[in-house]
């Protein structure tokens, strides 16, 4: 029979694919010799096997875990539910990757009548024995029983009322009691059962609780957004417990060894005397800094900076810890590498290569590419800013500026983010359910909770601004309301600005500005650059686009769209005459005015990118594009064009299709007209010609084929180009090279590329239309069916955000290898938005692409995840 | 240098790739000492060369055929434009497949002034001089020039009107003389310069024009029809000429070995006295038939009687032979495998096997199966034809009734079948340029020509009912009339019948019946199913479908498709009802109302196939196919279904899809509305539950998922379908078995098929979607490019029609070998259109399937092709 479960001294460091990142984690640091509470780790396996069996705990691994049970009791010499010696235990998910507070934890597991009774007497604290007790019943009920521990929270307030106070820890012993009786009631009142007493009971459905926690909507979310497999699954953490509630001596707390809003060297965290750990995280009090400590119990505090101290060097990165202090003495309940803010990540990983404890390359692994989004992202304008008063002030939580309209709730801010509105979602405080309206908003605002309460941390790792604890601010989210202090009342989609990295807020919109891209973020991003081999280009159509990309490193232009030139308004009337030409010859004209705008575009290109290559596409989307398609319209661009209605509208009823997707696009176009590929290569070849005659620039424009499925189209319009281009090079004087080359977009393309690579100089692949003929999904359509999909575990990421490698990945890989088997010298690259995804700019390092192409603010994104590539596909990480 | 020129003796018949079928046969003839005259081929690399090198022959190529010009003038004695010992060449052309009128042919070649005096001399016949010199100014004009034929017959018909005469042969040597003047005036004045006087320049040319007609729009067309590579080029046969024309000792001819309309072992054919072979192809004079020769020219008869037994038997087929007699000599111009209708292949072959000629393998590669098609269709109903009396009888000439509105212009034919008509062709004589009305008349009617016509020969190869040379009638291809003797008047859209063998003709619409499918046929069938391994499948949705497709030799059926069903008047209310519910017990109401009428469905089926396989595919068209689109109809609909305007319309925006055909259809209904999937398994499990217990027959049903692209949509649908079938069967009490299987027609799927085959008992080729998605080309909308991706020589057959092997095939053959690596077992068939198409057939035996699935009517056509794929795999051919 399989290891379903491990003793903390059995696992290490290295066994988190089985025993989850926080029980391998608390394996190293009990082999380490710190001071750990004993426990032991259900397997992630075991949770895979509980989805497999149908959701059930299958009996032999109920029978190890009771074994392990056993043996933790013999360690600790206390066991369930014994009055004498009572072992109370923690029930914690800990997943390979970190996915904090998305899955379900249980505290003070073990507690019932008896054994409350039994720990007040033990411990002489009756109140802190209650107050163990009611925690476990809320939190029981919650996680396992679904019962939400919000309908517990009434009752307290009740008591508090009837009391008279307004602090949970200003209720004694007997308010206690007494909630621990109403909570109870309620329990048998909705549940229709009593509240469980047999402590064995109560931990294998806790443990079955955390295991069904894996799968709910929103640890399926965060995997998602995060690229979690739902096959991963979740190990859990059986720990006994040590308890910070004890009284004045005791207490809890969280921390990082640095900075992780800046990233500055220095232990920064918070803890709360005579609580537990939910309360830190909930954010409910407002907990003392670290520091704080230092001067209460100093021993403590010095251990605890040792420890911290000792696990950065360990581990090698900054730490994320949570500790307890159980009268007097310190326990470690968890560390891991902390989440930080991009800027932080930054700052770290440069540090530590300055203190020699890691190489470049393992910094290099310590910033997460899509984090790097937010430092590219505007900050305010100092002048708007200056001009601006903040009306409130918040915690710094997570960097950069945002503005938009407020949403009271998660639903509403994504329904007008859907709507096209930018949104700030602000929220008494933030708890999991909120995630995707965090996701879609541009900044978060909370008026409770510290550095690291949910709010917090979520958004660091989601690279949005947070302010968080904004003291003085009211939040009603029933009225849908934002009260200040000084009574200013902002109502639901009225605007707001946040300064993420001050904690400012303030009224309407303030102008903001690009990000700057020098010191360590330079450094950094220089490092990346040495180690990296795959070349990272830009999708752009404009020379803004091009200054831009070239801001944030962009080595070449991968695809320059040339139809976004012709919906510009001038031009678009050019386009429709040469759409509803009858002859060639009016087609060649209507041609002839497009031509000098479109010579000018390139020229402007060329010259921003300097001599970079310029990889211009043909004309792609089928003409019916360029047509109105009502009735009114089509009569009002009649009367404009000087044609009758009859004559535009039974064009546009030509140009009608059925799958416009699969329909007369492409080069079937020049297949068509090769007058646009004529026109389109000599605006590509004479702007080339003119720069470099004029600025010295030598150019070697790349000419790419859209949407080639068969062989013999390229080598049409190729001869075409070729005609163009070799006329023209000629007559300039010039020694001028050019490429043509092609998209490989449809499946036939890739199967056959052995054979498009006798014509192609280079391929570009086209994953965004490779991913919808690949699949047969429709994207325009294929939001129908995503959020079902996902829901039903069919798909767990979306296949347009990252690229899909089991089937459109293997027809990239196995057309990249035929076609260099025909032509080794190819040029490889590939233009869909996964360019700018990171684990799909891994595949593309490891099929041995020549280039990734994607969106400007995408390409330092990029330039990190091919260097993170090279340096995982080196070993030296 | 390569060798681009062969002497005929230098050849044999198994050279047909690099000497075409004419050159082969003519270097076989010789080498078998028949009396052929001496020539020589150019080679078919000598055509696809000509067409590398931009349509120019290759200088060396050149210098090659003046080499084997000498020669034959050495063998011949006789000299190219000497008028001592002058030497005639014809020049015709000749494919690797026969492609009858469809290239060019000059006759006569070398005449000029000189040698045209010469030969009058040398043959004391001037008549005949000049008659060859006219002759040869004509087909050079036309054939090199591009100056049609038409625009010198008017000065014929001018000459014999001053002379007052009907029939060309009453023309004198004057005559011809003065028509050489005007035929020469009429060049120098259409070109611009005087007719070319220098032989070589003549042969030049003429060889320059064969390969360029291989490249005209007919031939593209024919061999588009008939799947011939545009790569295989023609060879050129140059040939010294014999003369038919010569007097009245002399005469030329074609002949087959046995009757090509029905098989009948007897020499069968024409010939014509003083002619030349042209006469009697274009039917201008009505020929004799050959049995005439035994009176007038007993010993020749005899001779040519022996030769045609010696090459049928050396050939071991039925021969088609071209021959003329020079002054009462027998000289052999052609032989070729002769094209037959579909009912003299059938017996020809049965025959050939009885007389020992050949095996059964060999008679089974004698039928081309998509002649079958013609067996297949109705005959008239006897007692309807008995009750009709024909208003006139032309010639048999390709077997089978069609009945249809007249048009009078291949255009105008092609236009009315475009507009959903049943049309007839009627031609004074049809030529070349017909071809495309031709291919879309259900019958054609010539008023003149004989069995051998242009009309006969190509309507008896695409088994298309013909009658030809009716006389008495006179056509009006101006007036659009048909006039019959008796004065009654047909115009154009008016309804006549035709008898394609018995060659009557009949006014207004005679009803039709199956055809027969036993004597002969079956016999050869039976043979075809012996020796294929193969299965053949059909596509039916209905009992009636089943009948039919199992009188054809179907094994089952490989696709039900059920939405057919869904369609019927009464069921799409319930559609209806279904899909404009809001909730899913809304849904269940109206599925549960669709439930017994497609149990019944299936019980029908289930009984027509007796126990056959039959494969069951779900719902898998876009709900918004079963909803108006139009507003107008959108209100009535609402109105009758009693909802309001907005509700329904609001659904129906819901719904519309940019890319149907990428949208929410096949598998993702089912996920989305699992509640169809069981309703259809409810009713193809319970349908096979009745039909076993009431009748006996024992059923495993296949049902089969469709537009599966990923394992976890097929796992999902599994499950549903399982937890009901299994339900099903338990309650039943019957040993039950069934199978779940998928659809492949995604790339994705094709690209994932290993995986996918772990869930999949079956896998089914949809190679419609597969073709639609692996090029990107929406068959709906493919239409507007096709025709010039024909001309531009981009795609050479319809990728719908026939499977496209090197980019589609290559994904169904992985993909079946990935199926079988994942489940040994698992069963393979296709079920896309390409299941009928012979070629798609041997691909799909050649990749290892177990069946093809195809329309009815396209059963024997597969179970023939399956036979052949077989045949040709053992080498038994």
């Amino acid at each position: 029979m399989k290891k379903y479960v491990y003793m903390f001294p059995e696992g290490n460091g290295s066994m988190r694919e089985l025993l989850g990142g926080k029980g391998a984690n608390l394996a190293e640091m009990t082999v380490l010799g710190m001071p750990v509470p004993q426990g032991f780790t259900i397997t992630t396996e075991a949770c895979t096997r509980y989805y497999e069996d149908g959701k059930t705990i299958h009996p032999e691994i109920q029978e190890q875990i009771l074994e392990y049970l056993d043996k933790l009791q013999q360690v600790t010499g206390k066991t369930l539910g014994d009055p004498n010696k009572p072992l109370l235990v923690s029930v914690r998910s800990g997943a390979r990757a970190s996915m904090p507070g998305m899955m379900d934890t249980i505290l003070n597991l073990g507690m019932n009548d008896t054994i409350c009774d039994a720990v007040a007497k033990l411990t002489d604290n009756p109140r802190f024995a209650r107050d163990s007790y009611r925690r476990f019943i809320q939190m029981f009920s919650d996680v396992v029983m679904e019962l939400p521990k919000s309908t517990f929270e009434v009752f307290i307030d009740q008591v508090k009322e009837k009391k008279g106070v307004k602090m949970d820890n200003e209720l004694d012993a007997e308010d206690m009691s007494e909630l621990i009786e109403l909570f109870k009631a309620h329990y048998q009142k909705s549940l229709g059962e009593e509240f469980p007493q047999d402590p064995k009971k109560q931990l294998m459905e806790a443990v079955r609780a955390v295991f069904r926690s894996w799968d709910n909507p929103r640890a399926n979310t965060y995997r998602r957004m995060n690229d979690i497999p739902h096959s991963w699954g979740t190990a859990v953490n059986v720990q006994s417990m040590v308890f910070g509630n004890m009284g004045d001596t005791s207490g809890t707390g969280v921390a990082f060894t640095r900075d992780p809003a800046t990233g500055e060297k220095k232990l920064y965290g918070e803890f709360l005397m005579n609580a537990q750990g939910e309360d830190v995280v909930a954010g409910i009090r407002t907990p003392q800094p670290i520091s704080a400590l230092a001067d209460t119990m100093p021993e403590v505090y010095q251990q605890f900076v040792d420890i911290s101290s000792r696990l950065e060097q360990h581990y090698g990165d900054m730490q994320d810890m949570e500790f307890t202090i159980e009268n007097a003495k310190l326990y470690m309940l968890q560390t891991r590498n902390g989440k930080r803010t991009a800027q932080a990540a930054i700052k770290v990983a440069v540090d530590l290569v300055d203190e020699g404890v890691c190489t470049k390359e393992q910094a290099i692994m310590k910033v997460e590419p899509k984090q790097l989004d937010s430092l590219l992202h505007p900050t305010f304008v100092p002048a708007a800013l200056k001009a601006a008063t903040p009306i409130a002030t918040g915690l710094p939580a997570s960097p950069g500026a945002a503005c938009g309209a407020v949403y009271f709730t998660a639903e509403d801010a994504a329904a007008a983010h859907k709507n096209g509105q930018k949104v700030v979602l602000v929220r008494q405080e933030t708890s999991p359910e909120d995630i995707d309206g965090m996701a879609v908003a541009e900044g978060v605002m909370t008026a409770r909770g510290g550095m690291t309460s949910h709010a917090a941390v979520v958004a660091r790792g989601m690279g949005t601004c947070c302010v968080a604890g904004a003291s003085g601010v009211k939040v009603s989210e029933e009225d849908k309301t934002l009260t200040f202090a000084d009574g200013t009342v902002v109502k639901e989609g009225e605007a707001i600005s946040l300064d993420g990295s001050t904690g400012n807020i303030y009224l309407g919109e303030i102008a903001t500005q690009d990000a700057e891209l020098t010191g360590d973020f330079g450094r950094f991003m220089g490092w990346a650059d040495e180690i990296r081999t795959l070349k990272v280009r830009t999708n752009g159509d404009t020379p803004r686009d091009a200054v831009q990309a070239r801001k944030f490193g962009a080595e070449g232009i991968g695809l320059c769209r040339t139809e976004h030139m012709f919906f510009e308004t001038e031009r678009i009337k050019a386009v429709r005459e040469m759409i509803v030409s009858d002859t060639v010859e009016q087609r060649r004209a209507a041609l002839a005015k497009i031509l000098p705008m479109q010579r000018g575009d390139f020229e402007g290109i060329y010259r921003a990118m300097g001599g970079l290559p310029v990889t211009i596409r043909l004309l792609d989307p089928p003409l019916h594009e360029f047509l109105p398609q009502e009735d009114d319209d089509i009569k009002e661009l009649a009367d404009e064009m000087g044609i009758t209605f009859d004559k535009l509208k039974s064009k546009v009823d030509d140009l009608h299709e059925f799958n416009p997707m699969l329909g007369t696009r492409g080069c079937r176009l020049d297949v068509l007209y090769p007058e646009i590929a004529e026109m389109q290569t000599e605006a590509i070849i004479s702007a080339a010609i003119n720069v470099w005659k004029q600025d010295g620039i030598e150019i070697t424009p790349e000419i790419m084929v859209p949407l080639v499925s068969e062989i013999n189209e390229l080598r049409f319009v190729k001869q075409v180009i070729k005609a163009k281009a070799d006329a023209l090079i000629e007559a300039s004087g010039l020694p001028m090279q050019y490429l043509v080359g092609t998209m490989i977009e449809t499946p036939r393309a890739a199967v056959t590329a052995d054979m498009i690579a006798e014509e192609a100089e280079f391929f570009s692949f086209g994953t965004n239309d490779l991913t919808q003929m690949t699949y047969g999904f429709s994207r325009d359509d294929v939001g129908r069916i995503l959020e079902t999909y996902f829901d039903k575990k069919i798909l767990e990421s979306d296949p347009f955000a990252r690229l899909d490698q089991q089937g459109v990945g293997k027809l990239v890989r196995s057309a990249a290898e035929a076609g260099r088997s025909t032509r080794p010298n190819i040029k490889l690259g590939i233009c869909g938005e996964h360019g700018g995804d990171p684990s799909s700019v891994e595949f593309c390092h490891a099929v041995g692409l020549n280039y990734v192409s994607c969106s400007p603010f995408r390409v330092p994104i990029a330039r990190l995840a091919a260097a993170q590539a090279r340096v995982k596909e080196l070993g030296k990480a």
